[in-house]
């Protein structure tokens, strides 16, 4: 059995989905096809990034992922397959990969194969399954292409990190309006070194300067924060909606600062 | 293979879904992965149990339901397994339970294992997967905890009975906008011993007094009232939107006069 | 292993989706289920159509495809199997089959089974799951019911050709807002012999006079026309909604002047 995950921006209301699993299931039988998402914010390679990055670890090695999202091959943006932690990802060089991977031991190549259609607007189908299938088969990276040592940097939004404060930004909002901040529970033990400490964000009524480790330690409808299952900072209400009740956005800026 | 089923309010646009799946098929390699529904109403275990009772009857014996709403643990609200017509659901006990089985001869558990992570807001990863698991080795209730007899008590709304009268209140609306009430087929044919009937609701002039069997049995636009496959009375129109055209919402109220 | 793919409007929110899941895991045990889509706009058989039609193809033979749109039976529409290419369609005959098949040699019965409840409201778990069965164990068309020559005719809109212009609509939408028209690559080159050709929709200013391969082959924001993977033209806009922003809609006129 081959796991093969998909993730995408082609939303729910169309064929592509459906044309990508029917093809994976003529090229590779056996199959088992996982969806990540499909909704992901169109064109959106930090939010992709973001689901996928806290999706992945959980798969079983050998697991081929492939990245719907901005497909479209340049020879800025070749079609690339990376291999981590003995999983493989297919997808555009088009910084998605850097965001994930950047900063591991991955190996990586350029895709050289020949596309099944004349048409290059649906690579996900035309070319990324073509690609999963040789891996399922035993091919190996470099039977697929050429080795591809750099990746198309994108710039992820990283926390500015002084003495006595964390500048971080929110990153991701869930469905139930859970607000995900760039501050992971490594740095803030790092710099805060224990130290008593204010999370800030929007208006300095809102401050918080206790961390919780589940929703429902406060009251509902009680705004908290938390690192929750991603390692990333929370801001969140015990069953409320933090993003639009706090009027905290994508973007916004969430800080902490330390006692000095 | 093991069915898995999981049912959440997770969403569609996180993480959270992909994350347990491959926690599944990590610890759980043959499992059948089904998705119910990730779309419920967010931490509404009313939502949940209509889904879910009228879903899990059509699974095979030995499938295991992940119910993923409302999962933070606390002493009130214990994590544990329900067995059932040889099917398992695992989830907290936060009434879902309840409103799914009080009625019925269920076996139950308090699930006492360690979870897989150290953050306590994600227990589908981290506690259910690893239940489904055991289960799906062969493991035996009482290998997963002690017994949990009396479950706690949701209390569903139910109808108020006389004898000429059946009061009952709308309990779900699909997505096609038809309108169900918590008044069943037994219950309406028992109360009514064959007289004649009004259904009413919202303004007398939507009285409805006859019941059909289709949906297309009336004209399109048509209102029309019909016990349909979940054996609920349902309120709905022929290609139409029942709720919105005839002002019809969750805990509305319709109630069926008969004759004396 | 017997893929079985649904498509349907019974939406995301509701437990249809997972009863018929089930229902299939039940009869047929070793069963890949794949979703085209369950978000259809409802009783739209043009929608299920297009988005069926550009799936299909795709899939290995012996796909076994449930159509859970407007299915419930009636002398007019009864419950049929479509067999086309090794591949089988279960639907009601309510004008959808006529739209994938007319011109296609398919063979075609009525089915004549007994459903699996009392309730005439839920045919694609009561009926069509079971005939899935009955294909997937091996039964041939003629065992499942008497041979059914003419499907109800739903005409397609097709685009009207004459020597200097082919006048189309919209016939469907994506989710990035891609707008597909009823005309196809074939047409385009027979009608227009290689001829220059203007593309006309809304405003004159609207106008477009090249076709491209990809999105990305103009700026950000600009619009194009393409003729993609489904082989039908597609007005569009690189990483733009082309809907919205041109105001272009379903059934909305595309034509193609070419120079006399």
């Amino acid at each position: 059995m081959t796991i093969i995950t998909l993730i995408s921006d082609w939303g729910m209301n169309s064929h592509y989905q459906a044309a990508v699993k029917g093809s994976i299931l003529r090229q590779i039988p056996d199959a088992q096809i996982v969806d990540i998402t499909h909704t992901l914010r169109p064109f959106d390679i930090m939010n992709c990034s973001f689901i996928l990055g806290n999706s992945y670890p959980d798969f079983p090695k050998g697991t081929i992922h492939i990245i719907g999202v901005n497909t479209e091959a340049s020879t800025k943006t070749p079609h690339i397959v990376v291999k981590y932690n003995d999983m493989f990802f297919i997808g555009s060089d088009n910084g998605v990969m850097s965001l994930l991977f950047d900063d591991k031991p991955f190996e990586s190549i350029e895709l050289d194969i020949m596309q099944d259609s004349d048409y290059f607007t649906f690579s996900s189908r035309d070319v990324f399954v073509k690609a999963a299938a040789m891996i399922a088969s035993g091919k190996t990276l470099n039977e697929l292409g050429n080795s591809h040592k750099t990746l198309n940097r994108m710039y992820a939004f990283n926390p500015v990190i002084t003495e006595n404060k964390i500048e971080g930004k929110v990153i991701f909002i869930d469905d139930y309006e859970n607000v995900f901040v760039n501050i992971d529970h490594e740095t803030f033990k790092k710099t805060g070194r224990g130290r008593p400490y204010t999370i800030n964000f929007r208006v300095p009524g809102y401050a918080i300067r206790t961390l919780h480790t589940s929703y429902s330690d406060v009251a509902e409808g009680e705004r908290l924060a938390l690192f929750g299952s991603t390692g990333f900072l929370e801001i969140a209400m015990n069953k409320g909606k933090a993003s639009s009740l706090l009027g905290l956005g994508l973007t916004d800026t969430v800080s902490i600062l330390f006692d000095s």
